[in-house]
């Protein structure tokens, strides 16, 4: 969490004008997002979102993202709108960058999920599904099964600094996915890292979606996967089976799962565990020392995947059949 | 510019209720500020800032500053306002650091001030001095003659590092300044730090002041020097006397200068020069490797001195006699 790209308040005034969205009256870089830098506008008309692209957003994606939010919010998801500046652009540049303005969301991120609010996530993840419908872009998942063995030999020998015989973990872990991927699933637009920082709620009742910048076209199942893993854990990564059934109950509420992805999910959950613990790998392999971002544990998710390697089938995850 | 201490958006908002400014309805990290960590609250009343105190304020000068706030804020002055928490305490803890919630500004911070810019900062300078009058506490100014020997000393010879003879010519600096500063001038409550990033405008109109965790008891034509170096020279470090002009005229309009602050200026401006260049070229000389944070440049102050050695008297800053 970071603001990479310091812009000053006087030329973000002129750059916000070609909106038209009032006059600038204050704006504060926020410590949010890994990847991007962003700044909090507070117009005459309202509080607004500008994200600079940093080079770890691919600037051909961004089309994609773009018209993805618009899309869902059209939809009447609750998730940021891109703002369009007087040439009809929601995509422009700043300070050498690539540059969008979007709506501001209220509400609060969750440390500590509990089942009513997995219940929420699940029922709001299903409506994403259903609402990414019509949308007529696509996006592959650069970070799926094709994407693993790249992570794994970035990180090298070196995994095993992290914890002893993670490499070979790690690459048994491929070999197993790369033979055996659940293949030719319900598939459409995927989050894939509604993460709890990237869902707000006022109280218990879940406010909005942010953070769309991996989202991709993937199988439904799989961005459940990952819900699975990031919200129903609890931190010495115990599975809390209350908070497995609240939130394939919330899915399913809306959108039932069908058998093919029954039986895939524990696939699924593995490979998700397997994805977070290499890319996370990767960046504790390279954080510059004195760096002021602490990575996240990549551990977190090997532990995880112990929990995985142990599953039967998908009632082990609350599933109800 | 940073967010030292991350505190859990559930946390913060446990933390707020104790507060009678409404439920909590977005927290974002912000960075902004040097020393602290700082968060955007925007709770059902409105919009304010929670600032977390790290190590480099200490505790006990905590107190003054808040204090400091309110007698301003009471007086006229469009500064933060401390809010007082259900028991009355305007001080408090979280995530163990003092912590403190403030009332937001509106405006921005401009990175290319121009005269008119300059003459606004002037006025509220002196309205500042004449708000302070009556505050009841004092604080030594810390960053005066009898600091700048130990920063020197800190520094030592990798100053020469920066620049080749820095080490010497720093030095005959103070030796001079600790022989003849400047005695007996008219004083109270200085900000002390009022650069152009702690000043808003909306438009051409000043409409705030921030950060007062400088602020200390000194001469208030310290204070007016600190703010010719900040705010009327160009980025090649000539002066611009139109700013100036602008500055001390603006001044003047509020509180004019007695004769004796007059004399003392040009030493006033050389030294606060220094002051800047020396907590400068510690911080640049400490800089962890690695880190997100680029210091300030220590030669600005450098070549800003040398504009001040060669200065007669304080008509050469455009002040009109």
């Amino acid at each position: 969490m970071a603001v990479y790209t310091e812009v000053a308040d006087d030329e973000m005034a002129a750059f916000v004008a070609r909106y038209g969205i009032g006059e600038l009256l204050a704006a504060k870089g926020i410590a949010e997002g890994v990847e991007n830098s962003n700044y909090l506008l507070h117009t005459k008309q309202g509080v607004y979102i500008l994200t600079l692209y940093e080079k770890r957003v691919k600037a051909e994606d961004l089309p994609f993202f773009v018209a993805l939010m618009q899309h869902l919010a059209d939809r009447g998801l609750n998730c940021p709108v891109p703002v369009r500046d007087s040439r009809g652009e929601a995509l422009s540049r700043l300070a050498g960058r690539p540059a969008a303005i979007v709506t501001f969301l209220d509400g609060l991120s969750v440390k500590r999920p509990s089942a009513v609010h997995c219940a929420e996530v699940g029922r709001s993840l299903a409506l994403l599904h259903q609402a990414g419908e019509g949308f007529g872009m696509e996006r592959v998942n650069a970070l799926s099964v094709p994407g693993w063995r790249p992570l794994a030999e970035q990180a090298g020998a070196d995994a095993d600094k992290v914890s002893p015989g993670l490499a070979k973990r790690v690459m048994a872990e491929i070999e197993r996915h790369e033979r055996s991927w659940p293949q030719g699933l319900p598939s459409g637009v995927i989050h894939a890292d509604l993460f709890p920082n990237n869902v707000f709620f006022i109280g218990d009742k879940l406010s909005g979606l942010i953070d769309f910048y991996f989202a991709c076209t993937d199988a439904f199942a799989y961005d459940l996967a990952i819900c699975l893993n990031s919200w129903c854990f609890e931190a010495d990564a115990s599975f809390n089976l209350t908070k497995g059934q609240a939130m394939l109950a919330g899915y399913e509420s809306v959108r039932p799962l069908i058998q093919a992805e029954v039986e895939a999910l524990p696939a699924l959950c593995r490979g998700s565990a397997l994805r977070f613990l290499l890319t996370r790998l990767v960046d504790w392999l390279n954080v510059p020392p004195g760096a002021l971002v602490k990575p996240h544990d990549p551990l977190e998710y090997d532990r995880k995947l112990a929990f995985h390697q142990r599953v039967g089938d998908a009632r082990d995850y609350g599933l109800k059949r």
